[in-house]
């Protein structure tokens, strides 16, 4: 039988990040290779309750079809929350997505052909490059110090569908844009005509201080926002949401019905009785200060363990470090070793769209640590063994060196 | 702000089903236009238990990010329920998808190229010609009879990158291919090395008899086959699979990850609950029987009101009957009087591709009533509420058409 593949398909890679993660489910081994939130996070009770609710009240309407843009009251919710920070939207821009994925992949199809040009920070978040890419498009990456994309590195995006961006604890690098540089980017966004997609998971996942307003709130109609409950409730839910200008917003909604209808009605009323019931208030300060103490325990362990020549931000929030080692090392080929040594983390080149030039290649000593589902003990055990591991390679290195200029 | 669109969004057009429905959901309207199970027929206390036991017993697993595959106890179950059907299927060729929707939308992505052909009967289920348009294909219809697709017709399909057909109780015609035909379409299908993409939504709901065998169970790799869990158990979980060779399960998975990373793990539990506790041997005789009396009474008033030279025929099964109306007749210009004469359905027209050519083409005067929602009462009055436009619509036109000649 012939099945011929779209030529889509050949931009389709097995996850490099699903076959390490499924290496490092190993019993015994230390994984601060995952992207998950602390399961012990959820508020199990408190969705038990909106189910039993929901199910009580509304049993028909939560199980039948539903529309397209999503459950209203949620919509509601979202265009709410976003007003308290910075952002006026009414609820007719929100379109509730199957995880802000989702949103990933509606944007793509609405705003990507085949050539197009499409502008992402390096590193940037695996998901997009992959979702993107199924639309064919060709990756430009912006410049990026340790604030992200660098106001002059804008120009090399010019003409670019939109730059994808991720200002708050970015997934991998954990690092923030500032709020000068988001007024910064804005301002030169605006100049060169440059469509903005913001992407926000984090943004809740503060430990210091809260972040600066969303980009979007500044760029009005030249940008797409895209939330998620991922983060805030519980990923297995599949919620997320984005926030289109208008005159976008009716195309995305066709793209979302062709994709699935709607996102499951059931889930949207659970979320929204939790939501609606403040449990945020009370919620998210726990989940803060859990990961908070897990993110000085990481910071602590690296201080203490970590070889000279390694360097690593502090994120303000969110859920990752990101560690340069020297430029000798490659954290790909080092992997073997460490998951040996009893722990895992993630190479950071997947997250490069390696599309060189300005700012894109690809830097093979970079790796992912994730700090929040891992105990401050288990942390510290794991970032002593990677040290052992980086320090062993270190010193090879070096006699190697050493013997190739005797 | 310039956001430019992708080409393929000029294929996106507001459903006109959507439409149609906003105006007939006005309170008093019976509308025969849905496409919605009957809601007293969801299984309400079974979820409800389902749901407890679920976050009792694993709340994190449920709540926490999944396998993009699906949940492994749902992928088996599926296995072994289609084997009872006649397909011998690993559940590791089994994805579980956000909807059967879903399941359409990844089969485009991975299979259709701009200007890749793809092969449908006519008429369609109108979402699958919205998700295989946005990857920018060309439809090509195969002549159909009352039973489906001709096998002749397929040799239209030459070429086609597959041809996707809904063999039992279709949407929007309610016809169903008998076995003998399907074994004919499979060897024609092969002969052409014409993939098969096969839709079976409906296939629970036969009220005579069961449907015969998929064509997929003879087809083998040469198909794809969709199902869903919206009609046995209720959509608002937004549950569904697809089962693919082997040769192709890889790209499906990549395509299912870019696009929302996992069907929701909380519904992929509850849904397994309800199904392993057996709740389907006796939840759909019910749902057969309530469906059964509604055929029956549909039938029955059609025969009773319909005005000569209309045209239908029984469904064996699933949710709706198709009527042709004499061809002098517009069943989209007739809506608005019929919407005033207090009942609702749908025009047919938007189910053709409107590729032209080997039955292609648009038959305006058809229309699509759906039986399932509505009492036996509501539906005699509607029906009767019908055949009173209908019968003023040819009057009219014959006395126009006496007039003309005089």
């Amino acid at each position: 039988m012939t099945w011929q593949l779209a030529r889509r398909t050949a931009r389709m890679n097995p996850s490099v990040i699903r076959e390490i993660l499924k290496i490092t489910e190993r019993p015994g081994i230390i994984s601060l290779a995952g992207g998950l939130p602390a399961p012990e996070s959820f508020p199990v009770q408190a969705v038990r309750e909106a189910c039993a609710r929901v199910l009580a009240e509304t049993p028909h309407e939560a199980l039948q079809y539903a529309a397209s843009e999503g459950f209203g009251p949620l919509r509601e919710w979202v265009a709410a929350e976003l007003g308290t920070h910075g952002m006026r939207v009414g609820a007719d821009q929100v379109l509730i997505t199957t995880g802000s994925q989702q949103g990933l992949d509606l944007v793509g199809k609405v705003l990507i052909d085949a050539g197009s040009r499409v502008a992402v920070e390096a590193p940037t978040y695996l998901g997009a490059l992959q979702a993107f890419a199924l639309y064919e498009c060709e990756f430009v990456s912006v410049a990026c110090d340790a604030q992200g994309p660098l106001p002059d590195g804008l120009d090399a995006a010019r003409g670019a569908r939109f730059l994808y961006l991720l200002p708050n604890f970015q997934n991998p690098s954990g690092r923030s844009i500032g709020a000068s540089r988001r007024a910064e980017l804005v301002r030169q966004a605006q100049r060169l005509g440059l469509p903005l997609v913001e992407d926000n998971p984090y943004g809740e996942l503060g430990y210091d201080a809260p972040p600066p307003a969303p980009l979007s709130a500044a760029a009005g109609d030249g940008a797409i926002y895209l939330g998620s409950l991922s983060k805030v409730l519980a990923p297995g839910l599949r919620l997320g949401y984005l926030v289109a200008p208008k005159a976008l917003f009716g195309k995305l909604l066709q793209a979302k019905q062709a994709a699935d209808l709607h996102t499951p009605g059931f889930n949207q009323r659970i979320a929204h009785e939790v939501l609606r019931s403040g449990l945020l208030e009370r919620h998210l300060p726990q989940v803060r200060q859990r990961y908070k103490a897990r993110r000085d325990a990481m910071a602590a362990a690296l201080e203490r363990y970590m070889p000279a020549g390694c360097r690593w931000n502090v994120p303000a929030g969110g859920m990752f470090f990101w560690v340069e080692l020297p430029p000798s090392l490659d954290a790909t080929a080092l992997l073997p070793q460490a998951v040996e040594a009893g722990m895992a983390y993630v190479p950071g080149a997947p997250f490069y769209c390696d599309a060189g030039g300005n700012g894109g290649a690809v830097a093979h000593n970079t790796l992912r640590l994730s700090f929040v589902t891992v105990s401050p003990e288990r942390i510290d055990t794991g970032i002593a063994a990677l040290a052992t591991v980086l320090s062993r390679a270190l010193s090879g290195h070096a006699r190697s060196q050493g013997t190739r200029q005797p």
